[in-house]
């Protein structure tokens, strides 16, 4: 997207993500984060090159080092000479556009580094529709030919959840002392993650960690015919983080091979398209006539109809 | 709804609502919360006798002590003869039906009050619209004559808030050594309280924790015209849960008097009514022939057809 290539020109603007342009790339994630007008219509020119990068999800607790071990394993990755593209997501902040990758994952050095691009996303004011967006800004990195793309949140709530679902393969990242495997089920992440990681190896108490996890993990079964590993690393270090990338690898090819790739895309793409024809059904409906009669009725001084006779009659209008 | 009352005498089951029959109470909780097929039928019999309840959410990070606050605030109400109805929501539980309180809100003694009723809610096994049900829940409560409705949750995600914003009046409750004012602001807590307490007043830095939090609010400035305060108390010995009774008292009239309570509730109306009516026309336009559709679109091997265009095509159908 140079100056000489306006922005209604989808196919021209397609091609050159797909050429992986830096700046097109970047112009095209942010109308998608803000749900331009055309961006529905560029996602839709990228997807046949969308699905073939594989998508890590990495969560946890805040404070456990998520963002140095994604640093880590990009520069793995890095040397591998797989590209790749990070969406960081923070739904409690309202700053997005860059603006605080350079603070929040410490990626200074990376910035040059064209097999890479990374993306910090926050609310931007509304918290609807974070996770979704996070989708498609990765599938325009994926689309512009990133091997790998990794998720990264901060917390582990509902949203960060749903981002990191969308992922193929899921580490659930953990340190010695941030609770123990009981509260690790309770906030949801054991069912969740694919390889359990507890990272700063070098306290005490990680090794004891890891056979607290390993244990439930047993306990708890295969998830879906895979044996769902535990393992300690040091991101600081860099130890175990290429046992991390291994394992990523080696449930990626059982993804394949078992054909749980194709059935988890399938279950997200189903889901997608139900999102998007729900939101289109409902702005149909919700045309000035009725907004302006949903307004007239909750002002009426007959404050005693119910909010379902009153979707009941908006319904039959 | 005695063994005589059919589930289909919305008109006597409502009677027995307003008139606070306990049993019945409870199982027309259980409907809404499974969204029986009556449910909304019965919601709207009720809804003349909803809005009367002062509705309160208390929030915080997990142990801060929410429980135990709940329940001294619940005894002072009781105390000055006002009823309570108490909607504890776990998000992370897939418990529900009153199993967990017994356990979690420690208010066995209360079980025996006919002034008091406390429910428990987990996701039983979709957290989507968990929210939703917890508020009409409360409506129910409401409608059988509950003074105060008390809304609390276990921890600070999205649902938690979305949850808390459906009240009157926001408690954000935390501890000295919770994290300071710096992450309660990140978390989302300090734009949506009213009312800031430091509990656990023994352990050392309570105080200082309070003036950060004044400090702070005293930047923010008024919520809206009302000045937040922030005081400290003591849920196991009972120090300053007086002093936040009043301060809830005066948030109401506060919110009474400048007609914010009435704002503040057409606004949730209105977000309820399209909530309603965007489900419905979902669940109309989603018939068995297009869910069929959408099935063999996904299964083709022309894999390449973007999740909008056949959202397009089916939008079309």
């Amino acid at each position: 997207m140079t100056l000489e290539t306006p922005d209604n020109d989808i196919e021209k603007i397609a091609e050159l993500i797909r050429g992986g342009d830096f700046k097109t790339v970047s112009r095209a994630i942010r109308r998608v984060e803000d749900q331009d007008e055309g961006s529905e219509q560029l996602l839709d020119a990228l997807w046949p090159g969308v699905g073939k990068a594989h998508r890590i999800g990495v969560t946890g607790p805040p404070g456990v080092g998520k963002s140095t071990f994604t640093r880590r394993l990009l520069q793995k990755f890095r040397g591998q000479g797989r590209t790749v593209g990070v969406v960081a997501v923070d739904p409690t902040s309202h700053i997005s556009g860059g603006a605080v990758f350079g603070d929040r994952l410490r990626m200074d050095d990376l910035a040059m580094d064209p097999g890479v691009f990374i993306r910090s996303m926050g609310t931007r004011g509304s918290i609807g529709g974070l996770a979704y967006r996070a989708t498609e800004v990765a599938d325009v990195l994926d689309a512009s030919g990133k091997d790998i793309i990794i998720f990264e949140t901060v917390g582990v709530g509902q949203i960060e959840l749903d981002i990191t679902m969308a992922a193929d393969t899921i580490i659930v990242l953990t340190m010695p002392g941030a609770g123990d495997a009981v509260q690790a089920m309770k906030s949801g992440l054991m069912e969740v993650g694919d390889i359990f990681i507890v990272n700063k190896s070098d306290l005490s108490g990680a090794e004891q960690m890891k056979s607290i996890y390993e244990s439930v993990l047993r306990i708890c079964g295969e998830k879906s015919g895979w044996h769902r590993p535990a393992l300690t690393a040091n991101s600081l270090s860099g130890d175990g983080i290429e046992a991390a990338l291994r394992l990523v690898d080696s449930h990626r090819k059982f993804l394949q091979e078992s054909g749980l790739l194709m059935e988890k895309r399938r279950h997200h793409e189903k889901n997608r398209i139900e999102r998007i024809v729900n939101q289109r059904i409902a702005d149909e409906f919700w045309g000035k006539e009725r907004m302006e009669s949903l307004d007239n009725a909750l002002d009426t001084t007959e404050k005693r109809i119910s909010p379902y006779a009153i979707a009941e009659w908006l319904f039959k209008m």
